[in-house]
């Protein structure tokens, strides 16, 4: 007997760890497991990880059609290949499909952790129904991914997608890609609770002061939403500010490719409904004219296992 | 006996004149035509001059393979419609390439100018030998054309390349569009030439004076390159930072697209080595660092001819 022989496996390979989910060809998840990555013990340390959580899914004589992995920085999605990955170090170039097809016999897939969430959302979530968009993932960093009529669009290198690097002010602040005003160096979470921190002094009177136990440590995107949804006007404008701010850097993007739908996901997708009003209303107001009554901006569906089914999604994308 | 049955029309649908060529299927222009455009007289007489001019470089027995037509504004590539083409009043929509077919029998391909000059790029000019690049216009209006793969990328609507309308700097100037901080609103050449005539009177020693003859109304983008040449400060000044906003905007386009061939072409363009060394330099500083060393920017080839060029590419491109 066999088990959940269209089922698949995702892999969310980060710096602190592994997350791996048995998932159904529909999006939902059968079981999970987690691995701490092991990055300081170096790759094979890593890929050892990877290889007993996939392990332990496959228990049971459990079959799959195929594994996932997203993965950050730069992925030769073509050949397997994993380079350099931020947090983890020592890695260099590792043909990850490889290894793995070798130990699991399945196909397997790989891809940058961006479009990986760009095309979970194609093929699980809110673009299930679009022909192109956008995915813009708002956390650590601003990540994309572009889906042109149902393809995830590489560029000549593999590493299209770079939307958190748009700049929306070249006078902007610096941001650690070594450019300014990138849109990742407002929305991204460290510069966000940064500035937000900076800013505080002058608003003495924002609920933010008690919610974080007048700790700045404690700011997190979470705090700031939890404010603005108590109605505290700073707290709002920081919501609406960064609305406005994405709203400029889509509008950017929406004349230059023609794409008019927009997927929101990430911690700061949190924000919620102020967030989306706003970038909504900003890039509406920037677009070019013949865009502006198509554009939509929706919320991610796959949320809190993005990643995991992210990763389960290339199996089925590329079946 | 027939002529150049291997060539093919390139027509410049412009809203003044209608620029005509029979052009060999290696770009070299047999033959040159134009007419006005009769634009004030509605669509009917324009269409007439269209024709007008074709039966001019067909007389004699010549046949071709094809008529290519760049048109400004939207154009539905697929149908052959031009759509509201600006300068050309009461247009409205009009399927051009079925009147074209039924008047001369021939394939008949239309398409928005600015794709029409990449696309011109990438079969006759400095686009040869890539397989992906931007082209950029840089003209009254700031214009955009995406190669990838070499193919057109014309977006959902066939909207798409509107490099001209990305934001650069969104407290900035206003534009025409609506927006503000677009590359055209500093760029384009009534934008360009106005801040310089704003500009130049804190710039009493500039060269630029006696080669307006102290009028301003004389202030072209040839005059500050002129002055530029005979070594003016301010002028060269101008053209610097010209460039390197271009960088700037060009940067983001390379990290969205992975794209880091750039061929700008156009009036602006004319400023030459000292635009695209300061663009160049600014793109190479703000782009991500995987990209960096990839950059070029190269200046369009196909220049003086690039309407007829490009529109004549059209049928090359699509035999």
């Amino acid at each position: 007997m066999t088990k959940h022989d269209k089922a698949v496996i995702g892999i969310d390979l980060g710096g602190t760890s592994i997350k791996f989910g048995l998932v159904s060809a529909e999006g939902n998840i059968l079981a999970k497991v987690s691995r701490p990555s092991n990055a300081s013990q170096g790759p094979d340390a890593v890929i050892e990880q990877i290889k007993s959580g996939v392990h332990e899914l496959l228990k049971d004589d459990v079959r799959v059609k195929g594994i996932g992995i997203g993965a950050p920085g730069i992925v030769n999605a073509k050949k397997g290949i994993v380079e350099n990955p931020p947090n983890l170090p020592g890695w260099g170039k590792i043909c990850v499909s490889k290894i793995l097809e070798k130990e699991f016999d399945k196909k397997i897939f790989v891809e940058n952790d961006a479009n990986a969430a760009a095309i979970g959302e194609m093929v699980f979530g809110a673009g299930k129904d679009l022909t192109s968009f956008l995915m813009v993932t708002l956390g650590t960093g601003v990540g994309g991914g572009i889906v042109i009529k149902k393809k995830i669009f590489r560029g000549d290198s593999g590493a299209a997608g770079e939307f958190g690097h748009m700049t929306i002010d070249f006078n902007g602040p610096k941001c650690n890609c070594g450019s300014r005003g990138c849109i990742e160096a407002y929305l991204g979470i460290n510069y966000l609770t940064q500035h937000v921190a900076s800013d505080l002094g002058r608003h003495s009177s924002s609920k933010i002061f008690e919610l974080i136990d007048y700790n700045l440590d404690n700011l997190t995107p979470l705090i700031i939403s939890k404010a603005a949804k108590a109605g505290d006007e700073y707290a709002i404008s920081v919501i609406t500010d960064a609305g406005t701010k994405l709203g400029y850097a889509i509008s950017s993007v929406c004349n230059l490719l023609d794409i008019t739908s927009i997927i929101v996901g990430g911690g700061v997708a949190g924000f919620g409904q102020l967030l989306f009003d706003s970038a909504k209303a900003s890039a509406k107001e920037r677009v070019l004219k013949s865009l502006r009554d198509k554009i939509t901006i929706l919320p991610a569906k796959l949320s809190n296992e993005a990643g995991i089914l992210g990763a389960s999604s290339l199996v089925v994308y590329n079946d």
